[in-house]
């Protein structure tokens, strides 16, 4: 098959769900042409992740659908993060020249499969194929809910208290990493009824996320130790072990997020929210940027990150 | 260094670049957050290129930067096509986990420059390593020049001249592919001054690319081999190896597009057009879609494709 006749293929897909919803679709020009076009008002909100097979998932273990799906889904995350609604994608693919189709086809599925669920179009892509690992980019675009702002990181306040969705710890272990729902009705949610001040998706793992909030917010963040919500993921060891994997695991995709604490209190009394339940973690103070227990001692920011020498 | 620290100084860079403009800035959000946000009305135009070490540039023979300056000016080539106005990339890197660091450096700053000469800005990214070879996946976003229509592959009509700008052929062994300069000032210019009806640019060869005007326009298209723009880079080889060269080698990253007669004439008469010359090389007709000589010998799709098994 030849990468045009992939793109057919992605095409008569595409089409197709398009032609199903009985909503305008914002998508005026989809794959196949230079570029794609698409209807976001009054502001378009991009974000990017590559994802590489022996990294972020291993293609001799899992079916390559998982990795496409978690492709796609860790960008809805970062859109839900910033409180607004993802519209559309664009994917490139680098695919092994051997067996590329299969794989390709079935990062696909994966892709189309979760974007059905959240109402996003594939917007287009590039499809290549080398003697290396695979290699999925993902880049979605999306727009502000209806009058409301978009929530950045640097917003947070001396003074709010600190959220978090779900549990955190033990993803990769236990896989959630390619099966977890992105935040995104619970961040549209959150941010249509409350004032969010800040929000970050938790990816790197909570210890270096809440260290991003601290320094673009320009406050410190004092965590109760004991209101961390600690994955069942995180099985084994003692419960100083499993709070450390809760704190520096990584690829939770949860969201975190500050409120004022009227506004934090009214979020925690209408438990679950959208199904999943919120917990209070800590609170922001003033202070250096940094991150510490509520006894002082210092968290150090770490958690998973690509080091480059 | 650290991821982190990767993107704090692809920041200092951007926000620097921000600051000197008169201009009002369409991003509002760069890179640092869960996403980056921007202002493009009344469209937003998007395209994906996926570049990979060993394919489409080889580290080992060329300075990295000028793999990163390729990867942004395919997509600004893309979006040019669309007669449209680029205004910011996104930028994902899979680098090498050693050396990786001097390789991403010289790779950002190759895109920082070419966006400088463009008026583009880094809206966001994503850095990770590995022990694979470098890709470099980036996004480009666009808006439609004020009052002016886009440009699609699916507007040619039968009696329209077809043109291209530039010469063809010769691409990748001249090195041309690395250093070539994106129609965005010329696409502009045209689309600005004249009603085109179709545009692509030259990415897979003529053959290849003026096929997909064809289908798309559901028209057949017909060349003038004496017409076709060949490229000193053709050296070597009969007339009709090099005429096969232009019309195969590919990555001339020029413009191919259609008007109805009397504005190709008067595009024709404004020699050169904003410094390229401007050569008309065939016809739209009626009939099944597909690329003749003006003989009437069908001349094949050929040109660089990747295949996937």
């Amino acid at each position: 098959m030849s990468e045009w006749q992939f793109i057919d293929w992605i095409r008569s897909r595409t089409d197709a769900a398009h032609k199903s919803g009985p909503k305008v679709d914002p998508v005026i020009l989809g794959p196949g042409d230079d570029a794609g076009i698409v209807t976001l008002q009054p502001e378009t909100i991009a974000a990017v992740d590559m994802l590489m097979d022996g990294v972020h998932f291993e293609l001799d273990k899992i079916d390559p659908a998982l990795a496409g799906r978690k492709a796609l889904a860790v960008n809805l995350s970062d859109i839900a993060a910033m409180g607004a609604r993802p519209v559309c994608a664009l994917i490139s693919l680098a695919l092994p020249a051997k067996g590329g189709l299969n794989v390709g086809q079935k990062m696909m599925e994966g892709i189309m499969k979760l974007a059905d669920e959240f109402d996003v179009s594939i917007l287009g892509g590039d499809t290549n194929s080398w003697s290396g690992p695979a290699v999925i980019s993902v880049t979605v675009l999306g727009e502000p809910l209806p009058g409301r702002p978009t929530i950045k990181r640097s917003g947070a306040r001396a003074g709010d208290w600190v959220l978090v969705t779900g549990n955190l710890g033990g993803s990769l272990g236990s896989k959630r990493h390619l099966t977890f729902t992105p935040r995104v009705k619970e961040a549209a949610f959150l941010n249509t009824h409350f004032e969010l001040t800040s929000m970050i998706d938790l990816s790197d793992g909570l210890a270096t996320d809440a260290s991003h909030i601290a320094h673009e917010s320009h406050v410190a963040i004092r965590l109760d130790p004991a209101g961390i919500p600690v994955s069942p993921d995180t099985q084994n060891g003692s419960a100083a072990q499993r709070l450390a994997h809760a704190m520096t695991d990584g690829e939770d995709f949860e969201l975190m997020f500050t409120a004022a604490p009227e506004v934090a209190r009214e979020i925690l009394g209408k438990q679950p929210l959208a199904g999943v339940r919120v917990t209070h973690i800590g609170e922001c103070v003033a202070g250096n940027p940094q991150l510490t227990w509520r006894d002082g001692t210092v968290i150090e920011p770490r958690g998973f990150e690509h080091f480059l020498d």
